[in-house]
């Protein structure tokens, strides 16, 4: 374990394999989260796995989520076990050998048992924070929720107690022997995800009220060699 | 259910709420999984969740992953139910009201078992399949995998028996009221993935050897009135 405020580290989130590749400091989480706009929670239903797609954010060690109260896999999870993965794709491993393509990625698995939040003042507190996280800026300028709003929306809080970080960066790792015959590229190319201009809703005439907090997320890309295309 | 070609659609796989963004056809799902360079595979161990990003490849009604044999999720996988889902984030959503924030995507959530692969051509097939959809063209351009290389490399294939297709896209759906009140700016900022230009192996000297199926994918990008930016 690295630094002062590590993480534990149970059979269940050390790896198995290529140890060099896990970062299990606190600082290395919390960056591969904070990136993040989604991440993928497990839970277990009737014996089998079910992973969704979800907003959230980190606050300290916690990470919270929310979602509507009609939303099945939110009825029962309260004391259940979860699994949170937030995962960055940063490039496409292009080897000599089929074999040694890769990816190179950054991601976080958080084990825990998952936390209905029912204080009002912590409820509020996530609710703020999940939502800035998503759309920072948008918890002042928007209209805050209602008492029928937050009675409509469950959250949960998620420890990051029991957490491991990887990562995978830089070029091929080839074998000596493909490397001596040579003749074929190996490389990286890169992935990213970027923003579009804002769209505005169809129902506002008035271009003009694009606010700050909106239009400086979506700035031109300072980088004008920089050549883009959709990865779909 | 869509179509004539439609899917299982199982008490697990009907979404509890929110029926409209459910599209249950097979030319859906396929489009949602195709588009996707990583899954997030959910398996259960000693009764909790586990969730794990990997790549993968779709063929017919089959999506095959694979990893080393040494994976320690992989080792006892063949038999077990799993939940493979993949997601495109697409933009954020900017309501008048906090509440009416959301997120465009397109997801799909798979419920399976999984089959550990032990056919020689049918391992060969997946193995030349997931290499093809991580990066077209290299299984003809790299040296491909050896007898060690297969023996080290275990394969699993999840059925698309039982799937469902989750989309939001467009504007906010704001209340009346916030409508009517005005004053407030609302849209949505859309989310891409996009490719950087290659960057060569260090070893390489020669920057001739590009090839084609590699250049040709981080081609410039077509709509020059695009801004980006990194989302992270």
């Amino acid at each position: 374990m690295l630094g002062a405020v590590s993480l534990s580290s149970t059979p269940r989130s050390t790896l198995t394999r290529l140890r060099e590749r896990a970062r299990t400091d606190r600082a290395d989480l919390n960056a591969v989260l904070d990136a993040g706009l989604i991440c993928h929670l497990g839970i277990v239903r009737d014996g089998a796995p079910v992973v969704l797609p979800t907003g959230y954010a980190r606050v300290d060690d916690t990470v919270y989520l929310h979602g509507s109260t009609g939303a099945g896999y939110l009825r029962n999870i309260d004391g259940e076990p979860v699994c949170l993965t937030v995962t960055h794709l940063d490039g496409i491993v292009y080897a000599r050998s089929v074999f040694h393509h890769s990816m190179n990625y950054r991601s976080a698995v958080v084990h825990s048992i998952a936390r209905r939040v029912t204080d009002p003042e912590e409820k509020w507190f996530a609710l703020r924070s999940v939502a800035e996280h998503l759309a920072p800026g948008s918890w002042a300028y928007a209209r805050q929720p209602d008492k029928r709003e937050i009675a409509a929306t469950t959250v949960i809080a998620v420890s990051l107690a029991e957490a491991s970080v990887k990562v995978r960066s830089g070029p091929p790792k080839d074998e000596a022997d493909d490397i001596e015959v040579g003749g074929r590229w190996a490389g990286v190319l890169g992935v990213r995800t970027v923003f579009d201009p804002p769209e505005t809703d169809p129902t506002i005439a008035d271009d003009g009220l694009l606010p700050a907090h909106v239009m400086n997320r979506a700035r031109p890309q300072p980088r004008s060699d920089v050549r883009t295309d959709h990865v779909q």
